[in-house]
């Protein structure tokens, strides 16, 4: 199962050269992480993620450009890796509309990224292991179909 | 041969937790990259890089938290790798004057990270191949002890 | 009449002291002018504010603070002066789900501002005056009981 | 008097008209403000400002655009107003290099701001008072002159 977040731009997420600034598509990510584990999840595991948790590493790769638009892009996100106190997440970010209608290049990606996210416990100060209720919550987006 | 960038914070580069926010180290290395390839590469060679670049990639690793502070961080950069038509770079974001001191553990980085540019045809509006006047100046700031 | 702008706030819109920052308000504003100048103008008007336009001036009372939130908060945005070359237009910026059941405190504004914009021409580089047509478009936006 | 407090741009602060954006220029005037209460009057006053403080209102005149370029911009910083439980700042920015040279319209202010201020108290978590010791630094940079 992959989680579908529906992300707003901004006009001004566009550098000088009129394209979305490449460090403004890792806000988005974490638009889509952070309603993906502090209200998604917390539907599930009210006490999830309670302590916030910390980006230890990204991967992005830039596929092709983006302008802004009125209509939201769509960022699809799962999981490809859980260990004891790490997450793994990928992510594609695409026109949704494009990709329904079977449009070909429209509906290629913009952006394909993937996150290694480390739950913190914010009273000892220091990463903590994963809860059985957040492990089984994220089971259910396991997609080993990773990039495929 | 590393290019060396101080580069200032700014307090609102800092999130609701209170540390430099993830997306921000991207703006730091941009800023280190524009200084490298639009002020400091045309010294050598200067028509270098006028179509300005495309970001095809970044991999980011955090190793430790940075707040807010005073004097800059300093951005160490260099070549990893030189294709016909993408330069790989390699940063380190580290407190300077720690790292002088020979302070070990705050000499440490807060960041690793690399990024695959293409340079930019801006008439013809697609990727190019470097000059041989490009190559011949980044090949000076080759560094194969890259992240040792 | 009123235009009403439903503005998605981001995680990263606050700062370390945990509140939307003061200067990320007025991009809340420009993305409520950007829709009202080349989508909504342009319905009615088609060739309305095809050169841009500029902002000459701001003025911003922050009212009380506020916090990251699902719900999109509401911008309300009027035009209060209309000139031969230039446009102020006000805002309110407020939550319009507590306006709507009569919340008192919840329904107050977090923010009233008031920017002078001045539209554009692209080809002369020059600030231009208002055409009939976008004359006609704002006057139906004029709301003498500005901040009433 | 007046502060000075010399201001590095990033190439990012520019938008998509390739100059620097309007909501840009709040961040400029929050990095002068935190460096002069926070760093500045602690010189004298070793316990100003501790809890922080919030921005009541600002007023902002865009008078010439700014593009990015690699020296720091100048802001020019000033007291004009002191009451009980607040304070008004007024700035320029400017090129302080074109000024000094008394080049005339490169030496021009690129903004004039203006912000109220009220000191906070964290624990009490409510405005507060200044100190008799925070008003005897900032009557120092009261300046009459203001914008004149």
């Amino acid at each position: 199962m992959r989680f579908r977040y529906r992300c707003p731009l901004r006009w001004s997420d566009m550098d000088a050269f009129g394209h979305v600034n490449n460090a403004v598509y890792l806000r988005y990510l974490e638009e889509a992480r952070i309603d993906f584990t502090s209200r998604l999840a917390r539907q599930s595991a009210p006490s999830a993620f309670t302590g916030g948790s910390v980006v230890a590493r990204h991967e992005i790769d830039y596929l092709r450009p983006l302008t802004h638009q009125h209509d939201p892009v769509t960022i699809e996100m799962w999981v490809t890796k859980l260990s004891a106190a790490s997450i793994t997440f990928a992510y594609e970010i695409k026109d949704a509309e494009a990709e329904a209608a079977g449009d070909g290049r429209a509906g290629a990606p913009y952006v394909r990224a993937s996150t290694i996210v480390v739950p913190y416990d914010l009273e000892e100060e220091r990463p903590r292991r994963l809860t059985a209720e957040e492990k089984s919550f994220l089971e259910g987006y396991i997609d080993d179909s990773h990039r495929g």
